[in-house]
């Protein structure tokens, strides 16, 4: 995937000189070449076979600017990462041999913040937790968007990768703005109003005047992100959470027909989130040994058994209503109507409900056989997701294979669990939806693997869909399992007309071709990038 | 503001060969030379003084490639106009002399249309009422959002000039994807997911994966887009308009203060429209040069006089409220409670109450003195522009200043009259919005002319101010006059922190230098266009 075509990068002389300069420019203690934490960062969650040969650690703008420059004069590739919890996408393996990493995590101050404009500027290391803590500390009346990545991941990264959480604000790349860019020769800008030194609305419209240029810094190595103004959302004055599950695995089109216009019409205002039995499985416990008597993939009788058993269905939603009582009460409203007969279960759940339930957890079990406190304590994360507060539970479920539970302290890399995801997506009706789900479901049983999927209404037409393949990178052959599982399911995916929104460090290379736009975007890198020094072929389809 | 430093650009041999080209593509029928019809394109609202060669028709994409590649061959620059009606902007004149007009108003057809998924698919040449005319003729329960430019103005010219309109969808850039764009030299290539061939989600996700390129085609010259999904909104199952006025001038903070927090928390889902006195004025009536007593720029004691005696306030605001009955109950009670004490009158008005006061306005005018009928007949264009019903009545104020009525068909640029608009955006609350309307009147009233100025809450932090200089081009002197007003006004603008979202197709030359990102601008410009045959100039700070 490397372009350059020069077999030198990333090592000998050149690399040498190089880190010289960076050591003198950045601190000795900023240019690390420790054998274990090289290692650290070249593993994945799947096998990505991409080595490193030293991490630079810039802890300014000014430092990046030289950091870059130092990597241009001496030809050395060089991987950005923000907070390096890419997971299932890569986790921080450069998209290419012999790239030196560029770990922005020392770049952690929090710029600017205004509580009357709800909006906060972070620099590419700032955690989600940092800004969830940041804000709890000033008694702030508003909320981030979180996603279930990890309170350690980075809010910068997760945006310019244009991922999504759950409250309104889900759609990251949507309420962000205010870019500064390092670009590959080390030059510096800034988008929209920010450009303007002393202008008061850099922060608060995305456009600004002529061309509009952030989304050339989001899924590119076009440059480095080193700010981005963030916009929060004020607390609702109220908030609920709604839960449904379907026992039917036909169900799926018609909660989608059902939803599409209330998320159109402006009553759900943010991302529903819609799992399978297999996703919501893994997120309660690991692989049933026991049950599938060490069978897999799962056999479907033990599917169907541990759903009755543990009380989920085919299809399981979750989203939050947001408002005053009134605003949120008539959504209730209009939501119950929507999925009457659709759905098996309904529940409406707000803080003060998931207080009294843990009180009477004990006598619900005595009363109905059902361990409500798992649930409970499943709820809860997700509850403070749709509410913006981080959270790492759902990394528990890459241990899904594992034969030993996962550590108080989780790390998928460093456990060998194995985790990649596909992220395909979908018009948001019932055709299309249950097609791309029985493509994906059929091509990972086939290979052996557990479809656990989830689709989220991200926008008012659209599902992104994501499919795990996740399985224990211990067991002899299955990082190669599951690599051409993966592959096989992009193919198949891209020939059905369902692209994906998000690639892995890895799989650039695997993008369709699409003449117009590869050619301008590869024009423009060589513009930008003439010594193709910044993350080479990410994002870029092979030629 | 030609970059190009050539001299030969638009006249002589060369463009005669280009000519003849033309004519042999797109048919002579479609290579225009006629003076009147030249005259025409070269003149717009205010002193535009750049000369058009010819025009040009291309009807279909590939007729706009065959157009740039002639273009680039014979080095003629061209400057693509959609519907033409970038009114107060620059009409239809060109960025820069000698530019042949690319006119696009021959590719005007719906290429694709879907009630479930809410989008239509359109080229450059389709207008407001051609879409608002198929939807109406389809029975369909869809609306598009309208801008108040003229029922022929084109939705994929405002959309790339990042204009906005009055519902929920007001923001046009955040509602469009999936570009088809021609570029400079002449290759083609599609944007988000509809570069994908068979991609089922081209016009329903606008980032699709990788680069997103979209935003390098608006306010730029670096393409000229071709087809454009624009997303649709569902009719709400009940609609009210809002107004309310305030008498104080002193009112603005205040009103801007209580609504920020209503459009932070989803209760306002559109953009609420303020006018100061002036512009409401200029809607209502041209000037009254008999009270004025002939003197400009109108005196203050006559403007208090006609505010009483018409009933408008000192600000004035509308908005529409979208939703179920219930939803909408609710916004009303919340806007109630949040205008309270800081406003003199509000009105909630739906279409039964619209039909009944039009019954009763001979009693109300007995009772009242009031005209009623005059002041419906104004509300019911801006009720329909509310529910993205196009209209041409914002245009009869470019007739302020003239001495006769606007005819039946306004033109403003046909007849002579003077607009010039400058779109300052600032933060939405009180200190610095005051602060710009100050800054606005102050100038505008010292070089004579009324400072009209809407405040448009186009998000939930920041406010699109437009000040109108509107003038008669018919008094010598005045364009002089209204230029220099236009060029102080955005230097003070600028100096005080209130960057313009927009810029007039002959002022690109005005906006401030922002070193980083003019720098990679301009590299992009030479990269794609290194002919610099597109629109040379426009929306690119001088050097």
């Amino acid at each position: 995937m490397d372009s350059s075509g020069s077999t030198s990068l990333g090592s000998g002389p050149h690399l040498e000189m190089a880190l010289d300069q960076w050591r003198a420019e950045l601190g000795p203690e900023n240019v690390i070449l420790d054998p274990a934490r090289l290692r650290a960062v070249e593993t994945a969650t799947f096998g990505a076979g991409n080595s490193v040969p030293a991490i630079v650690r810039p802890g300014s703008r000014a430092e990046v600017q030289q950091a870059l420059r130092i990597a241009n004069a001496w030809r050395i590739p060089v991987y950005p990462v923000s907070g390096g919890c890419n997971w299932g996408y890569g986790s921080r393996v450069p998209s290419a041999s012999g790239c030196v990493l560029l770990d922005l995590g020392r770049m952690n101050r929090i710029l600017d913040f205004s509580e009357d404009l709800a909006y906060i500027t972070v620099e590419p290391g700032v955690t989600q937790r940092q800004v969830c803590d940041f804000l709890r500390e000033r008694k702030s009346a508003l909320w981030m968007d979180a996603t279930g990545a990890s309170p350690l991941s980075s809010l910068v990264g997760n945006a310019v990768e244009r991922g999504f959480g759950h409250t309104p604000y889900g759609d990251h790349f949507s309420h962000v703005c205010g870019m500064e860019v390092v670009l590959p020769n080390g030059e510096a800008m800034e988008t929209g109003f920010a450009r303007f030194e002393g202008a008061r609305t850099g922060p608060l419209h995305r456009w600004g005047v002529g061309a509009y240029l952030d989304g050339l810094f989001t899924q590119s190595n076009l440059g480095v992100v080193t700010r981005m103004s963030i916009w929060l959302m004020p607390a609702p004055a109220y908030f609920q959470a709604y839960f449904f599950t379907c026992d039917s695995e036909e169900g799926l089109g018609p909660i989608v027909e059902a939803l599409r216009p209330l998320r159109l019409n402006g009553t759900l205002r943010s991302t529903v989130h819609i799992a399978n039995d297999y996703k919501v499985l893994s997120g309660l416990q690991q692989y049933p040994w026991e049950e599938a008597e060490g069978r897999t993939p799962l056999p479907a009788e033990v599917m169907k058994r541990l759903r009755k058993q543990l009380h989920f269905g085919a299809w399981n939603a979750s989203g939050g209503l947001y408002g005053t009582r009134a605003q949120v009460a008539e959504a209730r409203r209009l939501l119950r109507r929507a999925l009457s007969g659709k759905v098996d279960r309904l529940q409406f759940l707000d803080e003060r409900m998931l207080r009294l339930a843990g009180r009477f957890a004990g006598l619900y079990r005595m009363l109905t056989g059902w361990d409500l406190s798992r649930t409970l304590e499943l709820a809860r994360p997700l509850v403070g997701l749709l509410q913006g507060i981080p959270t790492d539970q759902p990394l528990a479920s890459s241990y899904w294979r594992k034969r030993t539970p996962p550590p108080a302290a989780t790390d998928p890399d460093r456990d060998g669990c194995g985790l990649l995801w596909c992220s395909p997506v979908t018009p948001a009706n019932a055709a299309p939806a249950k097609e791309l789900v029985d493509l994906a479901s059929e091509t990972l049983l086939r290979h052996g693997f557990e479809p656990a999927i989830s689709l989220t209404m991200i926008t008012e037409r659209s599902l992104a869909c994501i499919v795990s393949i996740t399985y224990d990178r211990q067991v002899a052959g299955e990082d190669e399992k599951a690599w051409a599982c993966y592959e096989e399911l992009l193919r198949r995916l891209y020939a059905a007309g369902f692209p994906c929104y998000r690639m892995t460090s890895q799989s650039s290379a695997n993008l369709p071709p699409s003449p117009g736009y590869d050619g301008v975007l590869r024009s423009l890198k060589r513009t930008l990038d003439p010594n193709q020094i910044l993350a080479p072929g990410r994002y870029l389809a092979a030629e």
